[in-house]
């Protein structure tokens, strides 16, 4: 295993690698450009255990028969406000933004779109989708089940995943405000910084097989579990993004929603299809007069980021203001990847003859 | 100021007495009647803090002109699945399940129906008007913006109320799935409980005036803040809330969302009218054959109340099945008022010659 490419990729170039990855595995283009889109957005705006370290996992979902690159999404059920699709076992990558575009063309019309998505695979992250609604004058919502590592209050059980909530609204002086949160205390991936780095983590992260508190960012491999966000608010907070994107589209639930590793086999006698999504959009202006709307949430925005500070230096950010940051930052000085997510992209290259590809994207 | 009312009262009893204030102060009947089922919900479900303790805090705010009891509410806006409200200065309690009705209205039509209020009151109890939409097969969501005590995250200064969320979701073997939550880590009401004890109260809770933990149950009397639920997820979703519900309506939003206690008089050069609401239906079957979804949804909450409990004793709730609990028991035992609740009614009774009808509602 080779270890000897730069830390910085060029955020072109690696968009370029992973359209020609998908590629190779015989998604057609514009599904590949949609696909490399979404995974590159969670690498600029700094997300990244839902960027490109993730391509190798939707790969080999894929040569497991479990995951259709070029599916057929079926229409499964309409209102003049919603719809119900059929992913046909595509990647929530490709799907969900074609569910978010129907969405949007409905709020057209109706006021608002609200879209479930049944047998679907792991869509990144949330607020790609829910960005969408924002260049339309729209307020968009992405929520997504996952498959379980949180259990419910009181419980030993991982029975939820991190069922993240994303909204998004945007402004006009200033950029869009985007909540995009896991509805756990911590998402999986702060666990495993603290592994490579053999650091304790937090009380309140996770808790063991038995259901005691414990600082052991390993304990997951011990049968332990995440917790949900603030306690039993996280637990109902999870478990409605579980209901609206599983129940309400006929996809699998709480712990029958399939593991995104591939060397994990689904459980048996599965109630539902797949991974489930839901997402929306809103027409602002299907509320009040857009200039109206603008006017205060660009008031709203300069009135929070003025609220007094603690310190000084750290003054109060919007929802959406960090990402920004580090995309701006990414775009200037290239995404970083750690030596783990090298190998696996180097070792993918190597197989599927697109290492000159890979290389060229170094920043140096 | 007498005390020898007992401590336990009939809900019939409470929910006459609560009507007959309303109209003793000039409510028409049908809002009396409407403004008491709200509170008297909120009484038999637990929420003690949203019941009838807050009966005299309405009246004061009639009685200083901010609360108008019989409003004209005036539809500002519509689309076929959306609708804005002004309220007239009405009451929450009155005015937000009108516009429930008009979201499901929307959606019997338009599959979902999303109504936005501004110019409103406290609303009482956001799982009242969520769980309007079960009996019509359908998803109920309510948000209300609210007073600020909740202090962004890196900042001293309170900004949000706390600002709660409700989803309720049918199911038919089983009673509804309903999340009905603050966005802070513990309600105002809670540092009230621990007042009355001189109790400490946790970490996380509440923050001093220049941001340090505390546990205080009085620091928000020394100026102290609020702290949004698990850090800045909750500082993003209170956020959210309070832009759904004031921003989209035109309603005032951040730190000028009006007082409810009439003593404190709102902030000078408003954003917007009076406090926000955001309510919403989704018909289950603009998704899926409501069948499917019963059988599904009766599954999930099965699957979810076996989940392996740490403690056998303390089996997995759903959210909603504690007050659900706690209602059952206040139906047939009368629900229990404090000295100081008992004390604020028996004023107001006084005042309204109305003290035959509380002493009625003894339950003894």
């Amino acid at each position: 295993m080779e270890n000897n490419l730069p830390a910085r990729y060029s955020p072109n170039g690696l968009h370029a690698f992973t359209k020609a990855v998908f590629m190779a595995k015989g998604m057609v283009e514009h599904n590949a450009q949609q696909a490399a889109d979404v995974l590159l957005a969670a690498d600029l705006r700094g997300i990244d255990s839902h960027g490109v370290a993730r391509l190798s996992g939707y790969i080999r979902l894929q040569e497991k028969g479990r995951a259709n690159f070029n599916p057929h999404v079926k229409l499964v059920h309409q209102t003049p406000s919603t719809a119900t699709l059929d992913a046909d076992s595509g990647l929530g990558l490709t799907v969900a933004p074609y569910a978010m575009q129907l969405a949007i063309e409905k709020a057209k019309t109706a006021g608002t779109g609200w879209v479930a998505i049944q047998n679907s695979n792991h869509f990144g992250i949330a607020a790609y989708h829910a960005m969408m609604a924002l260049p339309n004058n729209m307020i968009g919502f992405a929520i997504t089940n996952a498959s379980p590592l949180v259990a419910p209050t009181n419980s030993t059980e991982r029975m939820l995943g991190t069922n993240p909530i994303c909204i998004a609204i945007p402004a006009k002086k200033h950029p869009a405000f985007v909540v995009d949160m896991a509805t756990s205390n911590a998402a999986n991936g702060k666990l495993e910084i603290a592994q490579r780095k053999n650091r304790e983590i937090p009380l309140g992260w996770v808790q063991t097989n038995d259901g005691k508190d414990s600082t052991n960012a390993n304990e997951l491999k011990n049968g332990g579990s995440l917790l949900p966000l603030g306690g039993h608010k996280g637990y109902g907070l999870g478990a409605a993004v579980d209901i609206l994107s599983a129940v309400l589209s006929g996809a699998n639930y709480g712990p029958w929603v399939p593991p995104f590793v591939a060397f994990l086999e689904p459980k048996e006698n599965l109630p539902g299809k797949g991974i489930g999504h839901f997402v929306g959009a809103m027409r602002v202006d299907a509320f009040r007069p857009l200039e109206d709307f603008y006017k205060h949430i660009d008031n709203w925005i300069e009135t929070f980021k003025q609220a007094k500070p603690i310190d000084k230096n750290h003054p109060v950010l919007i929802p959406g203001e960090p990402e920004l940051i580090e995309e701006a930052y990414r775009k200037t000085n290239g995404i970083p990847l750690n030596t783990a997510v090298q190998n696996d992209l180097t070792i993918l290259a190597n197989q599927l003859n697109l290492l000159d590809l890979l290389q060229q994207a170094n920043c140096k």
